[in-house]
């Protein structure tokens, strides 16, 4: 195919973020504004304060909510080099990429640490939890992804919670592709700090996390913090000082998540944004099952915020060639992270619609019928 | 003043970043990119290799250039957290806030350091580092500001970088401020890391910082990061793998900075823009001389950066009622950050002319005559 079938057009992004947002949300960043100024000091507080409302939560029952500069990743790593004190130890729950992520984290800061890990397709289990934390008293801290984006899979937080609680340990949230998209009840599920980012359920542009986190829990850590970038109890009285960033935020990305928030709002709220997720994901499976094509998880522990399929059985299938064709179409999916299985991902989030689902998965049956 | 005098326009910041940009470096976010995909790939790669070229230095002398996410403070720290070996000690020279807070982030760390401080209005002397470096050999890093925004002084790093090299420490400079707008020959000055941000002079917008840096004195670190999301060297490795960041990067900020490194070049490059913004300093200084204010710095030693203004003496004079009255006309202004004297601050950098300069004297005049 040598000439570009859809050259003018943004492509759509099926992928677990940076996804594709809406134009209004991209038009709020046609502004400079300045970091000190009260307009803008108006905006973070505004931000703060809806994330919190989103999650359920306020100030007056102990919670707060901070922004930290980069991607997911610096904000879960803020957790761990703030919260963790030094005689601490953090059990890491891992069934993926994110998880394993989280483990890198705690050996480069030194942090002591013990994992529990579970096959790729298996979710993490509520009683092997229960008995990881009776046999090592020593750990502190419990750390989750709860949907681990190299698969799709959602982790059974609403019972490992109640767990983490019942052996008073602190639990630490990697909730970065399912905040916004899947509703979590933070009392209920017993969360002590879930993190987060702009780019995902949300629906905003990438440039910052957040964590929202019980205050005590916070404070309990004074002096802890092992970097001054990814200290997250001065970030948050940074914020209260004077309502600004600490340093320089990424004031335009902050605009446009302001933006995408008040449309979460016009949705209907988190739970209207999960049932159009729950369609996309029904419009794709349905799609995908016509085309023969086999997800990599069983239906039970697949959430609706991405996919994972396996490769076709088709002699002359190449992931290249499918990812070109669909590019080619307009349609932007996502290569597989399984180490031992070759799949590919199809992201359900960000400003898709059933109707964009059901035309990825006319252009995939364009592609394979190609490579045929 | 009830009524909003200027209430339609986008202010314009007189501030040292994030500053006023052009439109069209803002219209560059209008699109979602893929972070995967290799049209954003070589976006990356065309930034990576724009900034070794801004610079003077190339990938076969040695250099390389490092993208981060988070402001400039992210990779200032990045830098000492991933390249001081556990057994080393950092020199940090300091007179401003930014020095300072290279000490906060060392300390943070638990990195060994010493601190040679200067007089928030007097420059690091290049004899006094020599005095310090022969007097404490166990140092192995200094760490020096080039142009120190507290106050807008600039540190003659051409005469402290040879001073350094002789005593064969590695020389890491905060560059933040003055990169794109100072002239810097790095292989002259003895610089080993350079650190900048995307919304000071190259005039993007905010979202991630960069570093330039000795390839093989990076190479040495091998093994020390004391955190993944700062670890420069990971990072570098991880454009070298596949042309990708390691953790999900700003896209639309990376977009805004292509197009704000194509419009450098179309000014004329690094000289021209500071020609330009030395006019604009000019502008300020003889403007702001009418109106009887008096700058904190000898002329001899202040950038073409920021300028710190002495309160002036009018009775009724509060800094509060300048900011308004000159936002209020449409011109934002920068608090000082010196302790001990009240100062404000005027940037004289980003998308600003002349013309604007003299708009801004002009609003400030009549600001001051409604307090006399």
């Amino acid at each position: 195919m040598s000439a570009k079938l859809s050259p003018a057009r943004d492509q759509l992004l099926f992928t677990p973020g940076p996804l594709t947002t809406s134009l209004s949300v991209k038009e709020a960043m046609l502004h400079d504004a300045g970091s000190w100024h009260e307009d803008f000091n108006r905006v973070v507080a505004d931000i703060r304060e809806r994330l919190l409302g989103i999650a359920g939560v306020s100030r007056e029952s102990g919670w707060e909510s901070i922004l930290l500069q980069g991607s997911g990743t610096f904000a879960v790593e803020a957790v761990f080099q703030t919260c963790v004190p030094h005689d601490g130890k953090v059990a890491v729950m891992t069934n993926g990429a994110y998880g394993d992520r989280m483990i890198d984290m705690l050996r480069m800061a030194r942090i002591d640490h013990t994992v529990l890990r579970r096959a790729e397709h298996e979710p993490i289990l509520p009683a092997d939890v229960d008995q990881l934390l009776s046999s090592e008293p020593s750990v502190t801290h419990v750390a989750l992804v709860h949907c681990e984006t190299t698969t799709g899979i959602l982790n059974p937080l609403q019972e490992i919670g109640p767990v983490v609680r019942k052996h008073k340990k602190v639990l630490i949230v990697d909730a970065m592709s399912s905040f916004g998209g899947i509703p979590i009840d933070l009392e209920a599920c017993g969360v002590d700090f879930l993190v987060s980012s702009a780019n995902k359920c949300l629906e905003g542009v990438p440039g910052f996390a957040f964590v929202l986190c019980r205050r005590a829990i916070l404070e309990r850590s004074a002096g802890t913090a092992r970097s001054l970038s990814l200290d997250l109890l001065g970030q948050l009285r940074g914020f209260e000082k004077n309502g600004q960033f600490r340093f320089t935020p990424p004031t335009h990305t902050l605009l446009a998540f302001q933006q995408a928030l008040k449309e979460l709002d016009l949705e209907g709220g988190i739970r209207a944004r999960a049932d159009r997720y729950r369609l996309n994901h029904e419009v794709l499976m349905s799609g995908t099952g016509r085309l023969g094509l086999r997800a990599f998880l069983p239906p039970l522990v697949q959430s609706n915020i991405i996919t994972a399929f396996h490769y076709p059985d088709t002699p002359r299938f190449s992931f290249p060639g499918l990812y070109q064709g669909l590019s080619d179409r307009g349609f932007i999916i996502y290569p597989g992270k399984l180490t031992r299985v070759n799949t590919f991902r199809i992201g359900t989030i960000g400003r898709l619609f059933p109707a964009d689902i059901e035309q990825l998965v006319h252009a995939m049956r364009l592609c394979l019928e190609e490579m045929r």
